[in-house]
């Protein structure tokens, strides 16, 4: 047992991989490589300072290139040069991609589509989760895999198959889909009250008429749609449990992960996280986005409070291009320095790339990689052999040290399921455009922000942010009703409360006890605003909605909508620490809101005086001071520091360059 | 029977209904809710003055939960309950969405589109219209209720199915199509005549190869699609027979209808109307549309039109948003009630809504209601309580009256099916797109209008107005030249007479009578304009299409394009009574070209000097002043009247609020 | 034989069918009409100089309207009464739209998409190029055809099949598919290889494991794709040339054509050429595209290179509006003569149109014709009278004249399958419109250009231009190198190289051989610019794209970008006679550069100072100039010369009228 183990009881962990250090890495595939190619894989491995090599995620046709028939000799090598060489192996099970023998000999394997048709193999994740036969293939693929790895040294971390994303429509997933809601309901009759199914005559009489959301002639029941979109999520955490049972079995003290895909609609992540040692993530924000940085911190918190405050991975990330985006342009010069350091910055104890080399062949041969197309002295992989000498400066001052945060914005994911859904009045309002622009405000306030379930235990934040939670639980309105009660500021944004669990409207259109928490008496319409349009407030305009409320009188302190068809009703209400927000202020408005509202409940920033477009975050005792802009910019830094990336002294302020990164020690 | 009743041998209809009331009502869904909420109900409903509730629409599988096992309790306590409150019941029969279970025994009841998807249960209105078995289901469900309630003192209107919409490409229908086309046609020979099979080597050899329009590798046969949309329209009108014989045969003396969605491609509504006692429309315009109030008056027109007259029934429409709608806003404040007079000027003698109670659960439960998530003190039901007064109050004066137009618009179903297919240079001068613009000019001059079919007698009208009717039979042209010999005023839009009853385009790209009859020689070729461009013609300009046109020398009065390629040809025709148009003027022009030959037709406004958004309708002896705008504004009003709203004299003028309303007795 | 043949050996050729004259014709339906009706077609056919009819195209119902009875009076009749009146014919074999029996007894000859979805007959090209009951009835009529008329003095030239284009992903498809792939690649280890399936877990370990590239979760297998369009267009030339066979056994001395869609993605042209006889094109510039003359040049340059010099054909085009453009225009008075005469220039000796009278019916009847709806006094037949007039006039001097060019531009279908894939960073630099871009700059810039494959021999030209090749095989490299070693000038686009023969990138992201020939390093990175976007060099804007280049210091001539983030880097470099541009120069910069390299390389311009809008063409002797504007234009003639058209003398300069054409003789 590692020796800066916490607890004695704890499970493995990532410490348990990091051991004191900063992971550089990425995925590497010498499948896809004549073996000389390897010398040279770990000669510049080893000049950028990599430690850490992602093995495996796509080998299943390798490895099993017939039924039953299995090749690790070419593994065995890899295993054992990376280890020659000091690189630990994140060892992945290679159950996303089956060999193209699977989908011939059990066609049932396949995923169908809502409309009946084949996914078929010759891309990728052609597997049903619902599917037996699938199952049993990728269990017996995972215990060999543990078996003959499980002791090898340069195992570090299990990688549990690759971005899970699936869905499958067909008739055994209409089986399995069965089986789920007995489990969930007991009785169709629980079933037909949940679904709501006196609506447009779909009372089911038996369980065999139920089945997954399929095309159909008109809108479809949008409590199935929910309960399927729950199934999904827990059918594919039933294939990632399976195979974490197998490996761990095994290796028990060897960490296990699986890789997310950022802020991704088909997984409920707080409850996947729960199943993992490590929470890793997959992180793209667009190098052309103007916000890009601040989607990057979103992530990141995110997935650090997925990771109960971290450490967490970023597990994958590119050098430049993509391959996938309409305008697909590559990270200018710095940038991609400066994103890796936002994650250290964030809690993130591992900064990997997808991929180690970049391909010659297959669909993603124009995604960038550490090594890119351009070879050793490309831009790409000069810029990854600086990244690794600073994330070697920073580890012994960052390792083990967390980032404290006194905000908490709260997400879940069966709201957004219920929420995104068709005939909806709040398409444009959909949540993930309100939760970015929430969050946006809060990181330009420079205020670190945690992200939350809303049934978690919230006591231990000064300030609660809802952007959009459309259905909430009874509990959680327990939760956040206790949480207000207990000393907490809450600020809510339009939508909050109007469904239930089983996406049943509240009456009133809005929960009576969060009606009576903010002021309002009466919710009597939705004003959704057209694209681009706007609403003017006293003192800002608001955006993508507005509603037409009548205030029972209680609030402290109201901003009215001016003009219009609103004109003197509430915008805003704010009673006692309870506040409702029904339009998506601009994003000036909302951040001196939230601002105000966060210095009121004693909130500081992490930094006074930042300069428009630095960021700036604490983890640990460590101050990070990220330009995210070309142009360099002079930050006031009052007392005498030291910059750790230059080991320089800093005095008074200091200069940040193009995409500058200054970490700061008192 | 009735003594209101105008011939002792007619047949049921709407006055049996209203009995010198107006109605007020929407459908009714108590299956979703508990029974205590039953009585807030009609609590409710007497409150607003509600006499009438659209029961059962949806209720197949509450009253039918497994194959012929019947459940009708809860529908007799809903209707004596309603009895009970002296609300009659416009009885539904649910065949519009069958249960699960029909879909699960008999899949060959699903309908398959053209590309051979399946829509399943889940949605509604997943039947096969050309299905035996879903067809001997819904007449025994039909059969059970008629049996039940034909005899229940509350029932006061059979409503058939809902907003009959479905198509099926399935081989079920299929054959149902070859049988179609046999009746239609008797040999093969004289479909592959009409078809015009001899183009792309289409000729059928056997009555087995004849198929629905499915999916081709380029483009389909269009006499073949439209004879589908013909068939499509007769199997669902079939249908709707089967179950009205049913009812008829139970209830002899109580009307029957079915609701038709405003201005619906896929319905020949003039021939579904004749097997109607009465008529009804679902009624949605835009409340964001400035247009709104005139796609109101249109419906409207067309509804009463088909009702030979009216007066008809406004089946359905919303207090507020509808769901379906990207900006789906609610109606402001008066909207409603605006909309609503304007039905009932313009023939209506009921007002019924989608739905009475918003529902919390299923795909609709964002569409408001009379009584909306908010309740009885939310807005929407507020101003349905003012409206039941209104109607009430106007109730005495109205009933038994009918509004006279002396312009007629001639639309057809076949012309638009026709119309509108692939590989048509007049994609962007869609028929709807043309007929709103037509009866907008209209509308804005203050001519009352009917809408009539072109096989219609059209002699009572004094000027006979086409937007478009691209295909016109021989018989509809003998009927528009008789109408013009017989001193009527004809104006014809572009593409009027382009095909016959086959789509097959006559010699010369319009009827040779036809272009004898606007002094045209010769048709050379169509312009048609890109979207948002223009021509210019002497004095105005046109949008959507301009024609190269060749004139013969006989017309009366000509004008002419200016500049680019059509400089100094024809773009207007006047040779008698007769006009071609052959572009479509902005909307000012056209409606002063169609004022000036209507005031030489001997057709007056309904009133002068009118202001801008208002407008003005007579029905008997009333005269209806609906102010569209939100603003107020003064009407002239020359002489002494009394506005029955308000119950106070008018002299002069009057002033119309917001959406005000002003119903004027001399 | 004919005394014309240029040697005895050759095969047949347009010669053969010209004799002298120059064709005018379209394709002739007679199956569509009234006998009577023909004797007006022979008499305006006549009245019009047309002296081809293209007989049969879609006519396979009607001569077999049921599985092997077979109808050919009325087909007798037709060739009998054309032969009568000097009208010879092209006879097409009616296999491109199978009779509907064909589908009902065999549905396994009906394609299906990547979806799984039948595409069925009831509009055209129904059929399998895999299936081997569609190839034995196209065999069988095939032959019944050419036994029946091989002999008919009418018959001319044999037209097979319609614009093959169609694709199939079934199962039979998927058999001959592997049958294709075992013939490239001979084992599957070499398929694997090629294939890259080594990425995502795509090894196959059997053969029946390939399939065509069907519906996947995700990005499909590039290569897979690559290799599906090289057999998709394999096939249909297997289609082609059985038929071509059967009609070659009986009449050896006909030629055989089958008409090419222009620019068409589906079939290796150059490949296809080279099994024709004649080589003939379908050419449908739309008549409101300002560049519509330059893309009418494009496709006839490279018709022409296909036809290895000339002459071909102009198998269809349309006097105006086609039926399938969201905006379909007709032709402008004088552009149908304009155009044809174009084609004259650059090499056609025959102008045909789909088709001489407009069909009443069917998918088409918007299609223009020779004969419009409007008949004989219709501005399109007036025109067609008018071309006939001075193709007779032009015969005399033009036939047997050949184009010459000193420029040619290299295209490659195989680069264009790769290169027009998903999850490509250039999509938006697609290789349509860069070839347009690059034959545009030649066009403006009178340079003649023929097209060339890059594996012809290219000694004859002076100045070789790729405006995009970014599959480029070893051999063409080889190719490429030895022109510029042989003294040739080369210019080539971004993407030239990229990758090799299986769309795997080359080593540094481009052929290092070319970079070393281009005098590039290192090419770090793409940077595809947004829609629209530009990035400024010095001296012009660059589109579309912009590259991240290190140069190796050997160029002669560099333009570098100028700020942004590729400040003062090279955008274009010329080293010796090899130049490389980065970027798309906007249009005038494109010009002049090559203009510039042009003149360098001793390649002069048609004609000096041609206004703009004006285009000069050599055709042996003839100097065609065409007026692509509305307004007249006076060009400088230096010298004495004759207008062949007008018979007149031209001295010092001449006026262009309105689409106006002179070709003048010295």
């Amino acid at each position: 047992m590692d020796p800066t183990h916490e607890h004695e009881n704890r499970g493995p962990a990532l410490a348990d991989v990091t051991r004191g250090r900063l992971l550089l890495g990425g995925d590497y595939n010498p499948e896809q490589w004549p073996e000389e190619t390897w010398q040279e894989d770990v000669r510049l491995m080893k000049a950028a300072g990599v430690n850490s090599a992602t093995v495996g995620v796509f080998s299943w046709a390798r490895l099993e290139p017939r039924p039953g028939e299995r090749d690790f000799g070419w593994l065995d090598r890899v295993m054992d040069l990376l280890h020659e060489h000091g690189i630990g192996v994140v060892l992945a099970t290679p159950t996303a991609s089956p060999p193209p023998w699977l989908g011939r000999l059990h066609p049932e394997t396949l995923p169908v589509d809502e409309d009946g048709r084949t996914e078929w193999w010759g891309g990728r994740q052609h597997f049903s989760h619902s599917s037996a036969v699938y199952r049993r293939h990728a269990a017996a693929i995972t215990e060999a895999l543990a078996a003959r790895y499980g002791g090898h040294p340069a195992l570090t971390l299990w990688h549990i198959n690759n971005e899970y994303c699936t869905y499958d429509h067909g008739d055994e997933a209409a089986a399995r889909f069965r089986d789920w809601l007995r489990n969930r309901y007991g009785t169709l009759d629980a079933l037909n009250t949940a679904w709501g199914t006196a609506f447009w005559s779909q009372g089911y009489g038996d369980w065999e008429e139920v089945l997954p959301p399929r095309r159909t002639h008109y809108l479809k029941n949008p409590a199935q749609v929910l309960d399927f979109r729950r199934f999904t999520s827990d059918m594919l955490l039933e294939c990632y449990t399976a195979e974490r049972d197998i490996v761990r079995r095994h290796t028990p003290h060897t960490p296990v992960t699986t890789n997310f895909m950022p802020l991704w609609f088909g997984q409920d992540a707080w409850r996947w996280a729960e199943e993992e040692d490590v929470v890793s993530v997959d992180l793209y924000p667009d190098p052309r986005d103007p916000y890009g940085g601040q989607e990057g911190a979103l992530i990141q918190d995110l997935t650090r409070s997925q990771a109960r405050g971290g450490p967490w991975m970023v597990m994958e990330q590119a050098t430049g291009a993509v391959g996938w985006r309409d305008v697909d342009q590559p990270k200018p010069r710095g940038l991609n320095r400066l994103w890796s350091l936002q994650a250290v910055a964030r809690g993130a104890d591992a900064v990997c790339y997808f991929q180690w080399r970049q391909s010659r062949q297959g669909a993603e041969k124009f995604h960038s990689a550490m090594v890119g197309h351009a070879g050793e002295h490309g831009r790409a992989f000069q810029e990854v052999k600086r990244l690794g000498a600073d994330l070697a400066t920073l580890a012994p001052h960052v390792s083990g040290t967390r980032n404290e945060a006194h905000v908490a914005v709260l997400h879940d994911w069966h709201s957004w399921w219920a929420g995104t859904q068709e005939a909806r009045p709040f398409a444009q309002a959909d949540l993930p455009v309100v939760l970015r622009a929430w969050h946006r405000a809060l990181w330009q306030a420079h205020l670190t922000t945690d992200f939350a379930h809303p049934g978690h235990d919230l006591s231990r934040y000064r300030l609660v942010v809802v952007p959009q939670l459309y259905l909430l639980t009874d509990a959680a309105i327990d939760n956040l009703l206790a949480y207000v009660r207990g000393g907490g500021t809450l600020v809510c944004g339009f939508l909050t409360g109007t469904a239930d669990e089983d996406d049943r409207v509240r009456p009133g259109g809005m929960d009576a006890r969060l009606r009576e928490l903010f002021g309002i008496r009466t919710l009597h319409e939705w004003w959704p605003l057209p694209t681009g349009g706007t609403v003017e407030c006293d003192g800002f305009r608001g955006t993508l909605w507005s509603e037409e409320l009548e205030a029972d009188g209680t609030a402290d302190e109201t901003v009215l909508y001016k003009g219009g068809e609103l004109d003197g009703l509430p915008a805003v209400l704010g009673k006692g620490r309870a506040w409702y927000v029904s339009t998506l202020p601009e994003p000036e408005a909302l951040r001196g809101l939230l601002a105000g509202i966060a210095a009121d409940a004693g909130v500081r920033p992490v930094l006074d005086r930042v300069p428009a477009g630095v960021e700036a975050v604490r983890r640990g005792d460590l101050l990070f001071l990220l330009n995210h802009g070309r142009e360099p910019v002079t930050v006031e830094m009052p007392g005498d520091h030291r910059d750790l990336l230059t080991d320089t002294p800093v005095s008074g302020s200091l200069v940040l360059g193009r995409y500058g990164v200054a970490v700061l020690t008192s």
